[in-house]
C-alpha cells in the first residue's frame, strides 16, 4: 500500500490496480475464499495467487503482506500495525489517552466509519467471518501491542481495551443511544482514557 | 410475569398461556409490527391489542407492562427493572464489582448468553431494531439508573458502561478471541469492576 507510512490516515480503497480491476476483484475473491477456507493463519499468498489464477510474485507486489490483503479483502479502514504504532508512540503515562483520541478520531471521519461498521455487522453476523477476525485480530494486533506492554496478562488487557472500543461503536453509532451518540468526541475522551490507560499500563 | 420478583432469574421463555400458544404467537407478532411501526416511546399497549385482536384489559393481565412485553416480543432474558435494582442495591463504593459480577454470571449461562447475542445479532444487523432498542435502552434501563447517580453526566457514563459490556461481550463471545474467550468469570471481574466503578460512581 502507497500510503501506509502515514500514520493515521485510512487504508484507501483503491481504484484501478495494474492487471485491472477484474484482476483485483479476482484476487480479492480469492482472497476471501482461502481466507474463510483456512483460516487467516493458515492461508497463504501462495494458495490465493493459485485460486486467483496471477502470479504470486505480483500478488506480493501489489497487495504487500498477508496482512495487508486480508485487509482489502474485508475492507477494513485501519492497518492494525499503523495502529500498534501509534498506540505505543510517546509517553506511556499517557498510552490511555492517545488510544481514546486516536479510536475516535478514525470512528469520527464517515467513510472510516462506514467500513467499520460494515465489518462489525459482517463479524456479528458470521461466524465463519468472526472465526477469521479472530486470527487476524489476535496475531496482528493483540499479540504485537501485548509485547511492548509492561502489565500482567498483557493479551486479556488488549482485548478488554478493544472490548471498550467496539461497544463504544455499538453503543454511539449502531445502537445510537443518547446522548452518548451525539456527544462531543472531545468530551469522551477524558471519561474513556483512564480506562484504556489502566487496561494497557496497569 | 410470573418470576418478575425473583431477582436475577433471567425472564422465562414461557410455553402455553390462558388463550393459548396461538393467542401469544399473535399478541408477540403484533407487538413486533407495532413496535417497528411506531418505536418504543409511541406504541401503546391498546394499539398492540387492537392489531392482535385480543382485549386490551387481558394483554395487561398476562404481559403485564409494555416494558414486559417489549421484552417477550424481543425474547430479552433480561428485566432492566431488575438490573437496576441489582446495579443500585449495596454499597455504592461496590457498584463496579457488582454491576461486573452480575453482568458476567447472566452472560455465562448458556441459554442466556444464546438469547443475549441473538439479540446483538439481530440489533447490529437491523437498523430498525437497533433503533427500537434505542428508546427502550434509554427509557428504561438509562434514565432509570442515570437518576440515582450522583455524577456528572450521569446517562453519559452508563451508556460508556453498556458500551464496555456489550463490547465484553462481542470479543468474549462472538469474535471469541483468547485470552478473553476463556478467561474465568472471576479472573476479567477485578479487571472490569474498576472501570465501572469510574463510570457509576466518579
Amino acid at each position: 500500500m502507497s500510503d501506509k507510512e502515514e500514520g493515521s490516515r485510512p487504508t484507501k480503497r483503491t481504484g484501478r490496480r495494474p492487471g485491472g480491476a477484474d484482476t483485483r476483484g479476482a484476487v480479492l475473491e480469492a482472497a476471501r475464499t482461502e481466507f474463510a477456507a483456512r483460516g487467516y493463519e493458515k492461508a497463504s499468498m501462495r494458495g490465493i495467487a493459485r485460486l486467483a489464477g496471477v502470479d504470486a510474485a505480483l500478488l506480493h507486489h501489489y497487495f504487500g503482506s498477508k496482512e495487508q490483503l486480508f485487509l482489502a479483502a474485508l475492507d477494513f479502514p485501519v492497518e492494525p500495525a499503523t495502529v500498534v504504532g501509534l498506540i505505543l508512540a510517546g509517553d506511556r503515562a499517557e498510552v490511555g489517552e492517545r488510544t481514546a483520541r486516536f479510536v475516535l478520531t478514525m470512528w469520527e471521519q464517515p467513510e472510516v466509519r462506514d467500513r467499520l461498521l460494515a465489518v462489525l455487522r459482517t463479524v456479528v453476523g458470521s461466524e465463519q467471518i468472526a472465526e477469521l477476525l479472530r486470527g487476524f485480530v489476535v496475531r496482528e494486533l493483540v499479540t504485537r501491542l501485548a509485547a511492548a506492554l509492561e502489565v500482567e496478562q498483557p493479551e486479556l488487557r488488549v482485548e478488554l481495551v478493544l472490548a471498550q472500543i467496539i461497544g463504544l461503536a455499538v453503543a454511539r453509532y449502531v445502537i445510537a443511544a443518547e446522548p452518548i451518540a451525539s456527544a462531543d468526541a472531545e468530551d469522551l475522551v477524558p471519561l474513556l482514557a483512564p480506562t484504556l490507560q489502566r487496561y494497557l499500563a496497569g
